[in-house]
């Protein structure tokens, strides 16, 4: 019976035509059906923002001859929160997004649509899976994060995971290294902006931004994929910073 | 001389114009010198969307015959970012978001423009603090909110904040019960979406949402708020759960 395979969501915030999410729906059917909820455009660098003011139409289509999918107009977020609320007959056991075409790695956690629709899975109460490739490139080799991604499901998937809790997984192109648990690797952008002038004379800025690594830690991300490695980072949704909390506790606001 | 005072960016995610941000502003002028830079236009639920495909434009405008500001045509993380590495003559000592017309707290951390403001700064290595009030009306009693600031960003401005952690204050309208340390409540959205047909017969789907308190502890931020109190969360941007990295040290992927 169908209905006694795990039924697997598969986002993403590249949009539902991409690569990349047929490379993870390829993945997600070896281990159970596969459902496609996704932007109906590229929405990268939307961090987790949500569409309040507006809204949200779908459409059902064919994603490949395949698998099926629904596009939403929304922000990948979005579409998990709406999977979950409307548009899917049973619940899911599993979600899954990406595969970015991009890494999302120290900082860049925070601005990734891809890692946000996880995200919103594990707040929802489903055990979620973000999974990026390092090369930007559409037509990256995407084997290794295959593969990367297959591992992770089925430990995830036989393990379940804590309340709470969104494994964040990046894989270079290509075949990898070995697997590695990481930590978010501390670093920033520095000379973010280029200036220019319209030709009108007025100026505009172009987000450019050198990415810098700050951490040399060896299970940090950035650091272990540089290397080659594919990593597996567990990330909490819970922002509160528990050692300062207690350290603060007797601190008085005058 | 005007170089010794602090300056102080202020920031939020409602727009430059709204009672929120000048209420802040208020706040800021009484430590320091002040520059709002803010989106040109309403972005809450933003997230940490940052603006990466389409150059940012800035203006350069009087928010109130007392305060200089520039507005900017992205998100709450653009104009921080935008203001750091374009706009500013001189580095800020201190980051303001806010004060937001409805409350940051429990879940909706995750999705506030003025908490990202914040966490972008705190990211640029400046001491951050987001302010929000728990009533949603643009003219809601501001007094309290101030109060909680004014202290919050003496105490900052005093002692400096630990790398990497932003201060997450929300109060009531109006007067406030006492000031106290909180962390973020577990808490989520339930029946989130009402379906609609448009006049074609066509579905769409509103974002309403039930909020939802899974948190009965004495110290979670939504529980003080609604007793009365004015809270202060410390909120860190590296998301890795360091508890679970430790106990994963020896599970393999096969």
């Amino acid at each position: 019976m169908s209905d006694k395979k795990p039924l697997i969501l598969v986002s993403n915030d590249d949009g539902i035509f991409s690569n990349g999410i047929k490379a993870l729906a390829e993945v997600a059917a070896e281990f159970g059906d596969v459902i496609i909820v996704a932007p109906d455009r590229q929405q990268s660098a939307v961090g987790h923002a949500i569409t309040i003011e507006e809204p949200l139409r779908s459409q059902k289509l064919k994603v490949t001859d395949r698998f099926d999918g629904i596009s939403v107009n929304g922000t990948p977020a979005d579409c998990v929160k709406l999977a979950h609320g409307q548009l899917l007959d049973r619940k899911p056991d599993l979600v899954l997004s990406g595969i970015n075409h991009g890494s999302n790695a120290g900082i860049n956690i925070l601005y990734s649509g891809t890692v946000s629709a996880a995200t919103e899975g594990t707040i929802l109460g489903y055990p979620s899976i973000a999974v990026s490739c390092t090369e930007f490139g559409l037509d990256a080799d995407l084997s290794g994060c295959k593969e990367a991604a297959r591992r992770v499901v089925k430990l995830v998937l036989e393990n379940g995971l804590p309340k709470g809790i969104t494994l964040n997984v990046n894989a270079p192109a290509g075949p990898f290294k070995d697997m590695s648990w990481a930590r978010m690797a501390d670093s920033r952008y520095v000379e973010e902006y280029e200036a220019r002038k319209d030709p009108f004379g007025r100026p505009y800025y172009w987000l450019t931004g050198k990415f810098e690594l700050l951490d040399d830690g060896t299970d940090a991300d950035i650091r272990l994929l540089n290397e080659g490695y594919a990593t597996v980072t567990p990330i909490q949704y819970d922002l509160t910073d528990y050692d300062l909390l207690r350290k603060m506790a007797d601190v008085d606001f005058e």
